[in-house]
């Protein structure tokens, strides 16, 4: 049987993979927001954002709450400040997911995104969620062969984000600015949800090896 | 005299200062650059991130080094713990300073600011200049008047944010999509790294007080 402190330690770990899975399901529903011009589903995404972030203050206040009462030491003590990290990253996740639905809420009745850039954004959506789920898969697990496929799907991301690049920019673009500035914002909020979900997953490969996932870590 | 444990904290805390005021320097530097399409002076900037990177690294081993072997408790653990959070955000000014560097580096010899948004992007890269090296002031100096002070120079940074939509949705913007995409990305750095400086000195606010300093905190 599992005494409280590693217990709480394990609770801890539990409301990161939850906050992994509400970051995924958030940014899958601000994607159809944007996508269908969804107004009810973006102010649902704007709404549910109080609970990651009740969960950010609940772990926060655990975490910090063990340090000052068990004084863990070595392995306890690395988990419990990365965990600090982690969750900084995870509350960053679910803010993306609302600021994709926060231009949704604002190009409402129209759709932000043009009909050139439906099937990338959709990707880019699906590739978000992705990230976030296995994110947490990989808080749970440790699995460092996830965290490398992890990294990988972001470089899908990268691509996906570039294509944006290049259509806003193609001559025949002709939908002005002010759909240039949302898709500018839109990629850039999905590149960064899925930049601090790595950074979680990088987060974790550290802590198993002690070894940086690989050089582009401070990038994340 | 002090002893070579509170030696390596107060070094730690020199550390992060000195981060504060490089990233400082960066983003005037960056915003030169971009003003001015300055190529030298940009290539400088992306070049000078690897000192802060280095900075990064180096007090985050610290800061591991003092929590294993010095099992710190009560306030000195706070300390670490929160500069370990802290050094994240310094990390990122410095990125986005060098992504600001970037964006006049592509479109150089060009500048990529149109001619009415030059005094909003010159007074954006001043007031986070100031708001970066305040931050570490109130790392040195743990002053929770300049703290607040500072998130008041962040409401100035979100006005001056706010202004460079206005001028790209008004019907004279004669600059098509590939400067709004420019600015758009310009004017998210100027007021991320605004935002990571001002989470500096919110922590550094917790970390006296135990509050929160506003319920914006988790925007942050």
């Amino acid at each position: 049987m599992r005494d409280s402190y590693h217990e709480q330690l394990d609770g801890i770990g539990d409301g990161l993979v939850e906050m992994s899975r509400l970051a995924g399901s958030a940014v899958s529903r601000a994607t159809t927001a944007l996508l269908d011009a969804d107004l009810a589903l973006a102010e649902q995404v704007i709404a549910g954002d109080e609970v990651v972030n009740e969960l950010y203050r609940t772990i926060e206040a655990q975490a910090f709450d063990l340090l000052a009462r068990q004084q863990p030491v070595a392995g306890d003590l690395r988990v419990l400040v990365t965990s600090l990290r982690m969750v900084v990253d995870l509350e960053r996740t679910g803010d993306y997911a609302v600021h994709l639905a926060k231009i949704a809420r604002r190009r409402h009745p129209a759709s932000a995104v043009p009909p050139e850039l439906r099937s990338t954004v959709l990707e880019m959506g699906q590739t978000a969620q992705r990230i976030a789920v296995k994110a947490g898969s990989v808080i749970a697990s440790r699995d460092l062969a996830l965290a490398a496929e992890l990294v990988r799907d972001d470089d899908v991301m990268d691509d996906l984000h570039r294509k944006l690049f290049t259509t806003m920019l193609s001559p025949s673009w002709s939908h002005g600015a002010e759909a240039a500035i949302d898709i500018t914002l839109a990629g850039r909020y999905y590149e960064r949800l899925a930049d601090h979900a790595v950074a979680v997953a990088r987060r974790v490969a550290y802590l198993v090896t002690g070894e940086h996932l690989d050089e582009d870590d401070l990038e994340a």
